[in-house]
């Protein structure tokens, strides 16, 4: 069955293998920067979902609880990424990272932070369903308090 | 409440709200380039998700159903975004993609695409549950040509 399944993928999906077989033959350098934009690529899909609710709540969309509700829905999805995303240990190997060392040393409780953005989006995504701007915009104060509790304590301070 | 909301955003979060700020100034080529980088992000992640099932399917990472299961739903989560990332049209604008300019002449048909490998990957995960290795492999094959059938339309040939 290995077999079969391993051949049938080389054939439909040979893009995917010869990422793979590339992936194998990378130095920890390569593996360290794959691994940076991998995790990027969670914080730019975060920051695109947030995006259109902060012009929201800034007025300058309209207050859209479809929207709000579809982006708060893939923020949590998103969020429960991060944990995983940062499972490869990238201290001391050259890479252009925000994130901190003290990532690897506490990453219990960075994912915890993590799963706190999962609640507070899911409680802003319930809010919505009531179509209800004030009642949902209620839920947005806790769920911003979670991407920066965050930062607080585990991204470089680039403000 | 639009200004309390608002107000609050800016104390809370105010690294997105600076985000949104340089997005309003942005000219269309930096809009275009943000576009291109945020779908870029939701593959980058697809072919994170994808690679170690490949590894399993090739025999070089024992099957873990878990982790299939896992992954094959974040792929069906990633692949609900992908009609959205690629609403504003990048045709004509100079940009690095691989994406094909028809994307934007059938986009319904895109969408759909998109759909179906959710669909794929929500079986996958669906059988994954069952622990069975067969069962779960037996699912790989749709999933994968679900990739397959999109890129042959829709994507620059990079083989």
């Amino acid at each position: 069955m290995k077999r079969f399944a391993a051949s049938i993928f080389f054939l439909i999906c040979s893009f995917i293998v010869v990422n793979v077989m590339a992936q194998q033959q990378k130095t920890p350098q390569e593996l360290a920067q794959n691994a940076v934009e991998v995790r990027q690529s969670v914080f730019k899909l975060l920051d695109a979902h947030m995006e259109p609710i902060a012009s929201m709540a800034r007025g300058k969309l309209p207050f859209d609880a479809v929207l709000a509700r579809k982006n708060s829905q893939r923020i949590a999805q998103l969020a429960a990424m991060i944990p995983d995303v940062f499972t490869m240990d990238t201290r001391g190997v050259e890479v252009e990272t925000l994130a901190l060392d003290k990532i690897w040393d506490n990453h219990d409780d960075f994912a915890a932070h993590a799963q706190d953005l999962v609640e507070k989006a899911t409680a802003f995504s319930v809010a919505a369903q009531s179509g209800d701007q004030a009642a949902t915009m209620k839920e947005l104060r806790p769920m911003g308090s979670a991407c920066g509790n965050c930062h607080d304590n585990y991204r470089m301070d680039v403000d």
